[in-house]
């Protein structure tokens, strides 16, 4: 009786569903410290310091019917002005309260400028790999979703490939940086030509394509790398931001949509926007947590946690003969599978109670996610799986 | 540049920002206390003590990855659970916790539901007059709407109506008791009515007809009148519930979907549910708040000054020669025009520094809804002003 489009996903999400009380049964036979579970985005380390201090603040010190009531759709209007003032700062860029829309999570964002901007087969552009969540939230509003093939040497965006890709039924295209699931940042060459491919497309078909930047990982990079501030590239940059990853909230479900002033028909888009936040059923990002992240802009989770892990795995993979990128960003590292079929792949790593999940997920088959926001010593004692791993097929190879 | 579906949504919106400015413009003018505004539904009093007191347990008490983290889609199972057992209690009925999904207020609940039910052209029912984002929650998914006619005498919903509008394409049919906007409860006898025609209508024509109950009004009746509880009447109901007035919560968007055992398809009804969260961007109801809501199902706000509210409003009114129904529960008051066009008479009031808003917002035209929901002061302060309002009615009448 459920709809046609929900049996597929139902289907799809026993799957995964299967895999996690598989992981339980797993940590049920060998104990869970010698499960080594890497198939989840969960922030490890805690929240900063600052969370509970400004939340007791805020509860001790401000009105009830302030903190816990409606306001705008589009958040509280100091929130949206204090938010604009700290990326003014940051970024040098001209935003004000007006160009914010607090939002439930960047997952809420996304929603929200994709039922602001799709009509049924629109076209949204994305680039291998990718969050596979995007197709459900394309899919949401009947657009149809693009995808360009990886290029496996660095995994920045293939432009040549992009170009051929975009039509005059392109709407948008979403990108992702630091990316899910490989850890890359987009170079501010890649930005450039990126902007460069879409300024002259939009004057050959005499349209307006709509530059998405999913940015929950903006503030966990390494090795002090910057992360170019997209819409200073490119005019049409819409950007939604979350604060799950940056201050370790997830389960909060609180972010914003930056729809700068110079995006075409900009009144349009930041007026549906905030209906579309409305009508989708979000009404508002949640109230307290919106005056508590107000006050935490600053503040910081460990980070060095995230980097110590991302060392010893990365170059312990490297040493065992493992194929990777070594992560800019995010937490996670993408590594090559030892074979063809990424599913295989991962089914043999789970002999050795490892989990991680296929590439194929992310739209690119023959790799494997490792999320190594786990504690360091769940790393260390998976090493000599991953290592035994290997020789495997090593071994296999020879024979 | 965006969507053809938000175009005529962003002008209505407009109208209503009109409207809001307006109110702000007469203030400016006489005075916010000689301003009259009756035109939100926002809580007026205090969310209860408990509410502050179980944050600060909370905050100081809890994990704190635990208490901002992600948790299943569904929500926390202790949290979840707890709300059956207490369900289960007040109701005499048999939910688990596996029957509870936490949403994103009752707002984001209907759309859950809705996107797991609706194919396009499937058709919804709703009684006039009705909660007019109804219309837009429907249409996310392509619904469509289909309006019983109100029965003006007592506006409970008119079951010979509604026996007639429905097919072989009515997937669900929505009730919100006690309602938005006329204060009605439901009766048992309504119910059961509805329940006999829902029945026979399923096996006439050999479908699944959904009965979904919006229920962010629950807590808030008068004179201990009962509201019946529609899973125990139907076995084909499924309640959303929002704490948002039980709790003056109404920014932290907090509610959640309850999915009986006894619905047909129930387990690919309850696994679709779990994966709309996801896919429609919630992914979860924010985490503090539901670790909040859970530890207090007992807390009530103070019923006693609505209900001050409603009894000086709806005497005064029928005193000045007004017709309205006396409200059993929430916080309005339906008042027939004083003329045929209800927006013309919401207009006249706003002479006299009243904000109501006109009937034709929920599919009712003829009448104004006046949201008692403010301080006891600002309804006495009106009142002269509604007199005055009666009297250039009575008159022109008589001219």
């Amino acid at each position: 009786m459920i709809s046609n489009k929900m049996v597929g996903l139902v289907q799809n999400s026993s799957i995964i569903r299967a895999m996690f009380e598989e992981g339980k049964r797993l940590a049920d036979i060998y104990g869970a410290e010698n499960v080594y579970d890497f198939s989840l985005g969960n922030p490890s380390v805690e929240p900063p310091k600052e969370i509970r201090e400004e939340i007791l603040n805020i509860i001790n010190m401000e009105d009830a019917n302030l903190v816990h009531g409606y306001m705008s759709n589009s958040g509280y209007q100091d929130v949206r002005t204090t938010i604009a003032d700290s990326l003014n700062k940051r970024f040098q860029t001209s935003f004000t309260g007006e160009n914010i829309i607090m939002t439930v999570g960047a997952a809420g964002g996304l929603n929200v400028i994709l039922k602001t901007l799709l009509n049924p087969g629109d076209e949204v552009i994305v680039f291998s790999p990718f969050f596979g969540e995007y197709r459900n939230y394309v899919d949401n509003f009947d657009g149809k979703l693009v995808v360009v093939p990886p290029d496996i040497n660095d995994f920045q965006p293939d432009l040549a490939e992009f170009e051929t890709r975009v039509t005059e039924k392109t709407k948008a295209v979403i990108v992702n940086t630091p990316n899910n699931p490989t850890g890359v940042v987009y170079s501010e060459t890649t930005i450039k030509g990126l902007a460069d491919v879409l300024n002259r497309k939009q004057k050959e078909f005499g349209i307006s394509i709509y530059l998405i930047s999913d940015e929950p990982y903006r503030e966990l990079v390494y090795d002090s790398i910057e992360v170019p501030y997209l819409t200073k590239y490119y005019n049409n940059t819409i950007v939604g931001y979350s604060f799950s990853k940056s201050l370790s909230l997830p389960g909060e479900r609180i972010g914003y949509l930056v729809i700068p002033n110079e995006v075409d028909d900009y009144t349009n888009v930041v007026g549906a926007a905030n209906v579309a936040n409305r009508i989708l059923g979000f009404v508002n990002a949640p109230s307290l947590m919106q005056r508590v992240v107000a006050r935490c802009l600053d503040a910081e989770v460990d980070i060095a946690s995230y980097n110590r892990n991302r060392e010893l795995l990365y170059y312990s993979l490297r040493e065992y003969g493992y194929t990777c990128i070594k992560p800019e960003g995010a937490f996670y590292l993408f590594v090559k599978a030892l074979e063809e079929d990424d599913k295989a792949f991962a089914a043999a790593a789970k002999k050795h109670n490892i989990l991680i999940v296929p590439g194929s997920s992310f739209g690119c088959p023959g790799y494997c996610r490792i999320a190594y926001c786990v504690a360091y010593e769940t790393i260390k004692r998976s090493l000599p799986g991953f290592e035994k791993l290997a020789k495997e097929y090593s071994t296999a190879d020879r024979s």
